[in-house]
């Protein structure tokens, strides 16, 4: 198998903790793609993913899989004891509920204010994201409210569960830890009172899939592109 | 199990051609929410789904679902024979991958296109939706861009398969159906370029699961009230 990604990168972070928690690491091929030079948004990725997003999983068949949630799907259960993605009929409905919130409330609201209202990745992916750039665009600071509130929520949630989707870390936990990631790179900061949602995300920090996934960090290369 | 939803309308509709598809319908109770009045919008409801969203799903040990992946996740796997969402690793990864699509690039931008770009459902759901309210906002509108593109794209999967997904329905056709249907109340037509995607509707529009479904159309009084 090949994972086409940007190490460093949120999403892609959150396959790469799929691979070390299902112990895969070994059995994948990481290819990178340029993401601040926009490789994902030329035609040679397109025909891989045709919405152009990181991560996209090739299958030993030559099948393309895109969407975290897909590819952690078909990783997980791939050795029919699914960890991540649940067991029981309850447990997956329940994970996939979270899952789903923790992208719309979270990850994704904290990516289109990265996109729209910072200056983002730079120059090579700009007019994919916003041709009409502006660092004060409404509609996405209204997004980093929505992820303030987000974070507001799975505190919430954290303090009758010691888990995002219940008893067990699932890829719902992945997804905010991953979220909380990108926020941090986006400036959006967790709000002092979300106490648990800290304490929660110290110990998924501390979670050997987590702790040990591979390409953590961006290359210095990108960073130096980015002018850090 | 109770069905908190409002017959007729597009994200209910997903869930209402699942429970016909797995011959549930008549294990679960329809409660109906006033979707035209907000009551959706409000605590009783958001206690269920803080996200203020329809369907929801009660299992009879009181624990909510929300979001139609997660209750046609749980659905279809109730009794041991998920043919909705996969049953081998491959599957379930395509089928959540066209699933998301088919909400990111469909469903989900006919409804923010509804709601942001056209009167949508009225004055009692107004204030929820876009508090600036106007006609013609380009952000809404952009949403109709993708909509028709995703219709597009539908159609040229389905030039290769029969189904959205491969070679059997899934939960990825039934929300492409549902898509097209809130196109239809959205005003936005199929392009007449995409004969195959018509040819494959015709044919969901046929089968027993979605032609005999509960709840096919709004009520006559809810109609009134938006004024048709």
């Amino acid at each position: 198998m090949k994972i086409f990604d940007c190490p460093g990168a949120p999403n892609p972070a959150r396959i790469r903790i799929v691979l070390a928690a299902k112990g895969l690491d070994s059995s994948v091929e990481f290819v990178k793609v340029d993401l601040i030079g926009a490789e994902h948004k030329r035609s040679e990725y397109l025909e891989k993913n045709p919405l152009g997003t990181l991560p996209a999983l090739q299958l030993d068949d030559g099948t393309y899989l895109a969407e975290c949630t897909a590819i952690t799907e078909y990783l997980d259960n791939l050795d029919g004891n699914p960890i991540l993605t649940g067991k029981t009929p309850k447990e997956k409905g329940v994970i996939h509920m979270m899952q789903k919130r923790a992208e719309s409330e979270l990850i994704d609201a904290v990516g289109i204010y990265f996109h729209h209202a910072t200056p983002g990745l730079g120059d090579d992916l700009r007019p994919y994201k916003s041709p009409e750039w502006t660092d004060r665009s409404v509609w996405g600071n209204k997004q980093r409210d929505k992820a303030l509130q987000g974070m507001k929520y799975f505190d919430q949630v954290l303090k009758s569960t010691p888990f995002v989707a219940g008893q067990q870390f699932s890829m719902a936990d992945i997804t905010v830890f991953a979220g909380l990631m990108f926020a941090d790179v986006a400036g959006i900061e967790i709000p002092e009172t979300c106490v648990t949602l800290k304490a929660w995300r110290a110990t998924v920090a501390e979670l050997p899939s987590v702790k040990n996934r591979s390409g953590q960090n961006f290359d210095a290369e990108d960073l130096r592109r980015l002018g850090f």
